[in-house]
């Protein structure tokens, strides 16, 4: 096939015929594939099963002998601990294990420095004018809602392919006191896929920023979720900032959603020992403490680091034939054509593509129409606004590989009648 | 005994020899008991062991085929929402389920309300000048930690023997807009015991509030714990509320931390469906679900409210012996001699005690030298001050029947020696 931009017009008649055929062939088929969001399947959710038995009446107690059924404890059981630092690559004074939800742990965070400010010495954002974050795009749109919630303006600045523009960013927080922090997903980022390269990650931590008060959000959601043998790696951020004399910088957020049970996990939030500490000393007044029987349970289930890397290779080897079905199917029904391009992770859960400009909308309420529902275009940027209206997220963890064959095939189509 | 205001002198001195003597003897025991907080003893937590294992990879679908290991969901399950809407006494629309704490629904509760809150058209509490609450008391200490640390004055307004003293609320909250609620434990009240009076729902429920964003606070956390066949009962304030035309007045909360697991139960909140649909189209930002397994856990080892009550018919078995222990102990040792009243409630996990005016700190340190830890004097008030320092919380639910006629006798002891 040649590029779309060198036909003639009678091939491009041609082809939208042929185009327009396959599409109404496709709305016959009544189809319903759901490639909206990052879940996992329930083949993955399988490979888990034990953790719904491992925990009964002989082994309830901690190590030391506490009881998980009762009350106490706010920032996690020890054994929890120690498993999530060594996984999160922190000492276990700089972690609090705690719910089901990384989410909650973010918002968390938001809301207690819109009331209380992130150390003791700062302002509560809610105090400020303006506060500002820097929200890297495309991204991840919970992160998104939260700054939009909570009145937070949002600076976009495009993804590179080694991760971040430092150049713009350095400028931006050099220049602004109201900019107050960053979203970062370090690995794998939703929905690119890219890993921060060590020059990000160092300049990150280096940057001089105008807000004393400033904070990275680090959510690495995909620390482990690797596809492959050659996984991309990335440079420790709190190391990196304690190197750079500011270990106060950055909040890490990790969890086993995309290990365990999406709904029925492990977080853990980590920081510096003075960030714990002070966050710590505000989490005691909302909760007694949280589930100690869970996180036994996946203490009990893991062992250790290695226990979570081996569940991760079986994790990846029902996601990769669902990651390379996606490769395969653009390759095969847009590689020459010039009119998109997409990524292809090591890891994660996203393949992002970008349609020709101004496209994006209309592809995906076309391959809604025929069946197949995408995140909604522009759900990627802040405000949900996608300037060049060009990204599309695909998630392929959920359906087989054979509806996602045929879900890239629709959206191939859809993407070739709208360019031409 | 005679009551030791008609001691002579003489007499007096003589107590006092015994006392000492006792107190010494009771020292030399090297004594460590705790009766700090309502904890339930691992007798109570053992009736529910079958809550580890009831859901295993043959029944973790919901009845309607939902996937409880994978995300969604944010309000919970349909069935728990059927089960904590029958304990709560409303309908399926006016519940959220949520994790495993009903202290983090109060604490979120304020933070959305200091951020954004209470309503759409109602001002955020951070933006004005100044927020002050009731707080009845004796009172819970966590429901005055949380208004302390948001800097929220609290109006301390004394119990009394059928719950509030209506007349001095509703003159404060008839006067001042900046009083934005009230703090209540309406059944079984912590420390006191008591249970709220129909006429004290009811003019909760009618008061004319100068605060048009005002909320009660309705921490139920002890509504079907009932020690006796003969229960104290409390009119539904949600119905209440919306027969005096203010429905959207009340938070409800309530949970299973001490009926289940204290620390790995389900927490739920009730209010009208106005109030609901405006707290889960924030709490989406918070989380993407509660932990819909444990959830689903509690329905099948419940069924239903009858499986709660009949559930709680054993607690009582086991909590009756020990708060008869706390009775008869202190009505031996203190019964007649006029210098101590203290409650004996149908249910709940406190009983409260008064010593003579201005002893209770002293009171408290004696007994902690004895080798018996009481929850600090003070704690059950604002700020930690009870202008008559006399209030004492006993929590008898986690030790033996033993060590409470032990730790009685010494308190009795202790409260002896004060009052001479």
């Amino acid at each position: 096939m040649k590029p779309l931009n060198q036909l003639s017009d009678q091939e491009k008649n041609k082809l939208k015929q042929i185009l327009d055929q396959k599409y109404e062939a496709f709305c016959s088929q009544n189809l319903s594939l759901n490639m909206t969001r990052g879940v996992p399947s329930s083949e993955q959710l399988d490979l888990s099963m034990d953790l719904l038995t491992c925990v009964t009446e002989k082994n309830y107690h901690t190590k030391k002998g506490v009881d998980t059924r009762n009350y106490g404890g706010v920032d996690g059981i020890p054994e929890a601990k120690e498993l999530f630092a060594s996984y999160m690559g922190v000492t276990t004074d700089e972690i609090i294990v705690a719910g089901n939800s990384s989410l909650s742990l973010m918002h968390d965070s938001f809301m207690r420095a819109m009331v209380k400010g992130v150390m003791k010495e700062s302002p509560p954002w809610c105090t400020l004018d303006k506060v500002k974050f820097i929200c890297p795009a495309p991204g991840y749109d919970r992160h998104f809602s939260i700054c939009n919630y909570l009145n937070i303006d949002m600076i976009t600045v495009e993804m590179t392919d080694d991760g971040l523009n430092m150049n713009e960013i350095e400028a931006l927080v050099a220049d602004d006191e109201a900019i107050k922090g960053i979203w970062c997903v370090p690995k794998y980022s939703n929905p690119t896929g890219v890993t921060y390269s060590d020059e990000v990650v160092e300049r990150l931590a280096n940057m001089k920023t105008r807000a004393t008060d400033f904070r990275i959000f680090w959510d690495n959601a995909y620390a482990v979720h690797d596809h492959t043998d050659t996984p991309d790696t990335l440079m420790p951020v709190l190391s990196a900032c304690k190197q750079a004399g500011n270990p106060d910088r950055v909040y890490m957020f990790g969890s086993t959603a995309k290990i365990t049970f999406a709904g029925a996990g492990v977080a853990a939030m980590a920081a510096s020992k003075n960030n714990i500490d002070w966050l710590r000393s505000q989490m005691i007044f909302q909760s007694i403490g949280p589930d100690k029987i869970n996180q036994l349970r996946h203490v009990t289930f893991f062992k250790n680091l290695d226990g979570i890397h081996e569940l991760m290779k079986k994790h990846a080897c029902i996601l990769k034939p669902k990651f390379d079905a996606v490769q395969a199917t653009l390759s095969k029904e847009l590689g020459d054509l010039g009119i998109a391009n997409w990524t292809n992770p090591n890891g994660g859960y996203f393949v992002s593509i970008n349609t020709p400009d101004g496209c994006a909308k209309q592809v995906v309420e076309m391959a809604k129409q025929a069946g197949v529902m995408f995140t909604p275009a522009g759900a990627t940027y802040p405000y949900q606004n996608d300037p060049l209206n060009r990204n599309i997220r695909i998630a392929p963890s959920f359906p087989s590989v054979a509806d996602i064959e045929t879900a890239m095939t629709i959206l191939a189509v859809c993407i070739q009648r709208a360019a031409l």
